[in-house]
């Protein structure tokens, strides 16, 4: 079996193999510049980690595991022209670097060079792996029109909230452990409990990201702690805070959501971050992402493999629900 | 064989049986609202009746050609973001109805959508549907891609212009001409000579198009002619009429094109046309649509079948190449 690093390695040299300075330059180079930006590509290491747990030979799964992290990178891309977001991992955003048109049509173009690479399964996976991304593209899709919605809503339910981020982020985790299992030769069976491992896990992870946003070390972290709180954004904490929020903490909350609480930053951050402590928001979002994690496990566990095998993921799993960064 | 009256009646019918009332309403609801706008449909028609000179059985075609026209709507959709259009067909663009972020995202659905319809070909023809399908969906980003950086240069040749309608307009048609040849089981010969009957029919088009924006009966035509004119659009028309200009002709066309020529427009659209006239653009954008037809016809001959079973594309060849709308 491979080791999570030498899957990391392949991942990562195929990409710079990618020559994206072709014509029109115009339409191609900001594709090579997002791509650039870096990042853990956690989704196609998914799916050929998946993938090893049935087959030794990882060829077949490249191509679709590079379409999965090229889908990925679309979505930021178009995600950030429609959040207004001036930078990603400490550079600018493409529509702030080139302009917005650049970033719909080379976001645009990027989808369809997923679809290209995902074309690559044998055909006999063919046909299943195109619907499975389809439907989690979708589903994607789906996840950030509520996200959207949720923004002019004031009564965004914790369960409403779960949804969302399963849809937005956690179904994509469990698609490329899913397509990766296709891949290998799962049957249906190792096939469904892969893609609850990979959505669970994806859970776990959206709501780490919730926690690391307020509580993270900002030097470790690498972004200014708060940002979610600087934005009113409904994340896991703030409905459970408003939720558990006794009437005088209400009061509270209500002038740090306003124009007025906005006006000195560093303050809000220390007072919302206070009241999270204090209505157990902090406490309830951190159970609920062990929750998450373990049912993960579980799943990983049902797989009909020895654990030896399945050690690297449960490694995997655990390293992203409990990370500092 | 279909006629092409029976062929756009399976077509609409297919379109008025989709459902996009479905959650989120926020983002499927827009797909509905531009697939409603209506048009000729012409590209799975084209689909359909490509597929009807080698098959009888018209089934295995039916929703990949649908996929084509959502793909299509899809880059109406997005190119209307990118040129600030405020209407489509008389009808308020989505960007303008709901929202940017709106028009971004459902659009986005729409591709994927687009690829769910064309992923349902028969395991036989779906690899190489699927290729001819992103190459072509690539190239019309790459046509648009050409179209917005000719904005920003004075010294884009006729050859250039012609590149672009070809990318960005033109392959399309090819490509639906030939996958509906594909999907009945023709050889790749004739395959081959479809698509460049396509391809040229596409650029006829395209220069028809040109025409019918300054030369257009506004009545018949349904809007206002001279829009192009009006918005120093780089067509057949000004290119040719720059590069004929007399040193007195090019004076005149330094006033119209700029902001001073700009104040009156009706004046602006009767003496550019007038210098359209007199540079022989007229004449020139005639010829060549008339050569690109030409040359979409002798394709069309060239396909290995009795001309009786060609005549309905013929007919629509005609049609499309000497409308007034």
């Amino acid at each position: 079996m491979y080791t999570t690093k030498e899957i990391q390695d392949i991942v990562n040299q195929k990409f710079s193999e990618i020559n994206w300075a072709v014509e029109p330059l115009g339409l191609y180079a900001p594709i090579g510049y997002v791509l650039a930006l870096g990042g853990k590509r956690l989704r196609p290491v998914l799916v050929l980690m998946a993938a090893n747990l049935f087959a030794e030979n990882l060829k077949p799964a490249i191509n679709p595991a590079i379409g999965l992290e090229i889908f990925h990178n679309f979505t930021l891309l178009h995600d950030d022209i429609m959040d207004k977001a001036p930078v990603r991992r400490k550079q600018p955003t493409v529509h702030v670097k080139w302009n917005e048109s650049t970033a719909i049509l080379s976001g645009d173009a990027m989808l369809i060079k997923a679809y290209q690479y995902i074309a690559e399964l044998l055909p006999d996976k063919l046909a299943a792996g195109l619907e499975l991304f389809s439907h989690t593209a979708l589903e994607v899709c789906e996840g950030q029109q509520y996200d959207m919605d949720f923004e002019q809503r004031s009564d965004v339910s914790i369960n409403e909230y779960l949804e969302m981020i399963r849809l937005k982020t956690a179904v994509l985790l469990g698609a490329a452990v899913r397509l990766g299992a296709l891949i290998g030769g799962a049957d249906e069976e190792n096939a469904k409990r892969l893609y609850n491992f990979g959505v669970n896990l994806g859970l776990a992870f959206q709501l780490k990201d919730d926690l690391l946003d307020v509580y993270g070390n900002a030097e470790t972290f690498g972004k200014q702690t708060g940002g979610d709180i600087l934005c009113n954004k409904k994340t896991f904490l703030l409905i459970t805070a408003l939720k558990n929020a006794t009437p005088a903490q209400q009061k509270e909350f209500e002038y740090w959501l306003s124009p007025e609480g906005g006006k000195e930053p560093e303050k809000k951050i220390k007072a919302v971050t206070e009241l999270y402590n204090q209505t157990n928001a902090k406490t309830a979002c951190e159970a609920k992402m062990d929750e998450y994690f373990q049912l993960a496990i579980r799943k990983l566990a049902e797989v009909d493999l020895p654990n030896e095998r399945k050690r690297n993921l449960f490694d995997l799993a655990e390293k992203l629900s409990y990370r500092e960064v």
